[in-house]
């Protein structure tokens, strides 16, 4: 088992990532302060996973269990409001723990109930998809969809432990694997070139799930997001380079409706189409365009934006983005292959040139 | 006008109280740092300050509004939404300020939204009751009700300042004069028994609503609440001591509907509750007792609980309150006249008793 800490003084958790390890009992005891708890989790993670949860922990704790539906689509305040029925009907207090096992639809959802629920109680990240192991499940984001914009309506909370068990990825379809892939590369883009290369040499045996392989990614991933989440815990700074390819990712995911394309999907196409910007503005060589658009192949992951979108709607979806300060669209582009920078200052015809080739390039393979 | 801060290291804030500030620009500067506000309030606040409001801030700024229902009932997930669509639909981004005009629901459900829209933004408390003046615009909860209990789901969030504006008491309908006077008395009762005193001598022009005099009592609640605040923000101790009456006082409001008795009335009788436990277990004298039960009547306020309530009701209610701790009921009593504990140390049938003996008399009151 290998261990981290995301460093926020009072508020400095441990991240464990591990073969089995969501049944160590010991790791949640270390979390749960209180005598109940309430696992949050979807209706596909509970036929494989809650029973023997429920097992373990009910030996020294009251638990209960909230099973959602599954799916970004369910993300919702409504969806959150059943939550809270939950716990409210199992008269939970606010001692409780909240114990968030799923993806990270039920991660950021049980993130905000915790962060919300009595004015706030403890939760525990127990993330069973390769996206919310390296990205979702550290950092403290949580939160729920608005049908006017994604995670518009949510907290920064953080969790009290993240337990992350490698097997149980061996459940995750292959494309949500792929989704994942696409947050593990982005770490290589914006902060470690040398990770970017590991990654180009490894992909195929990550997408086999070699353990020793995929237990590396995830923790190399989790060093890079605490690093940045230490140093800039509210996003007031550097923790927008997390963000490369989410901006133009959110007008997809928006455009297309939730659930639709995959959040990773859209980040892999949002990332290429910041990547090929930075190009534009002199930042990258073709040569690094190409190596993106390679490595994201690589992990099975489209390159191109939906055929059916235009400028038009990519401008419409991005002027809501959280990322938009005073009406600036700022974007996260990359200042060389392993160092994003978080600007407004590009040529809005490098913007449009950028996203209409993409289109175009998406019409011509979509036709062919 | 006078000023004091509430101290919380990076998230201290001023509260002013003057008469007719809402006005004063230069408050409202000192706490907006982007370029957009929305202002929230309700059908009733809204025509009589609205207006002067928006042209005021209109100036430097581009101002929106959101105008809720008013009352206790639309304190809901619902109505909390609703400020979210209407941020959203206006476009606001995560540097935009909320100002909350108008009493407690209103303060809390706007808080609320600040402390959640796109993961917390900045926002004002402008409280146009006396309850919100002395108790709910300060101190950073925020929240709504879910119809299995009171406040269930909220946060801690720190306004960028309270504006007291004392003119707005004039348009406050006398019942609701009232509801605000029980956490003033409140205050007496549980840290400041000079203030208590002073309260015997004052009521009378305090319900007049003497300017001078109204001002010295709301500053007095500030400092008092305040003060211990600042001592424990989270409430993980001192702080439940500003819940005297509020557990028995939210069996009541449940019981009875949100709205049909305010949260000041239920909070008087529950601390007359309080004090009658209080003198059960030798912490008070008969006179102690008759001063308080007095004084709240001064206030035209309830002494004794709904006449069709139960013990049973209100044991159920209480259980479900946020003070129950592990399954323990923790209450606010008085260890002596201006000096509250927080303790689970009671005998249950002195619990029982005071309760019953309430229901009785009220009883014999509503039959006589």
């Amino acid at each position: 088992m290998r261990t981290l800490t995301v460093d926020l003084g009072d508020r400095s958790y441990p991240i464990y990532i591990g073969n089995g390890i969501r049944q160590n009992k010991e790791l949640f005891d270390d979390a749960i302060h209180g005598k109940q708890v309430m696992i949050v989790t979807n209706d596909t993670i509970a036929p494989l996973y809650l029973d023997a949860m429920v097992a373990m922990l009910s030996v020294d704790y009251k638990v209960d269990t909230c099973i959602l539906p599954d799916g970004e689509v369910y993300k919702t305040l409504e969806t959150y409001g059943s939550i809270m029925t939950a716990l409210l009907e199992a008269k939970h207090n606010r001692t409780t723990t909240i114990i968030a096992l799923g993806g990270g639809v039920v991660g950021d959802m049980a993130g905000y109930a915790a962060a919300t629920y009595q004015r706030g109680v403890p939760f525990i990240q127990v993330p069973t998809t390769l996206l919310s192991q390296v990205d979702s499940s550290v950092g403290g984001k949580t939160g729920v969809n608005h049908p006017l914009g994604k995670n518009m309506i949510g907290a920064f909370y953080q969790p009290q432990a993240v337990i992350i068990d490698t097997e149980t990825l061996s459940s995750l379809p292959s494309r949500e694997l792929s989704a994942g892939m696409a947050e593990v590369i982005k770490y290589g883009l914006i902060c470690d070139a040398p990770f970017f290369d590991w990654l180009e040499q490894e992909m195929p045996d990550l997408m086999s799930l070699d353990n020793d392989k995929i237990s590396d990614a995830i923790y190399r991933s989790c060093v890079a997001k605490a690093n940045v989440v230490a140093q800039d815990e509210r996003e007031g700074g550097i923790r927008a380079i997390l963000n490369l390819g989410h901006t133009f990712g959110h007008a997809i995911e928006t455009e297309m409706g939730y659930g639709n394309w995959l959040h990773g999907e859209a980040v892999a196409a949002g990332s290429v189409l910041a990547v090929d910007l930075s190009w534009r503005m002199g930042n990258l060589t073709d040569q690094d365009v190409e190596r993106s658009i390679n490595l994201f192949e690589a992990a099975n992951l489209p390159v191109l934006p939906p055929v059916n979108m235009t400028l038009d709607s990519f401008i419409e979806r991005m002027a809501l983005d959280k990322k938009v300060l005073d009406g600036n669209l700022r974007l996260v582009l990359l200042d060389s292959l392993g160092d994003a920078i978080v600007t407004s200052d590009f040529p809005m015809e490098s913007f449009n040139d950028c996203i209409l080739d993409a289109l175009e390039a998406s019409k011509s393979v979509s036709s062919s």
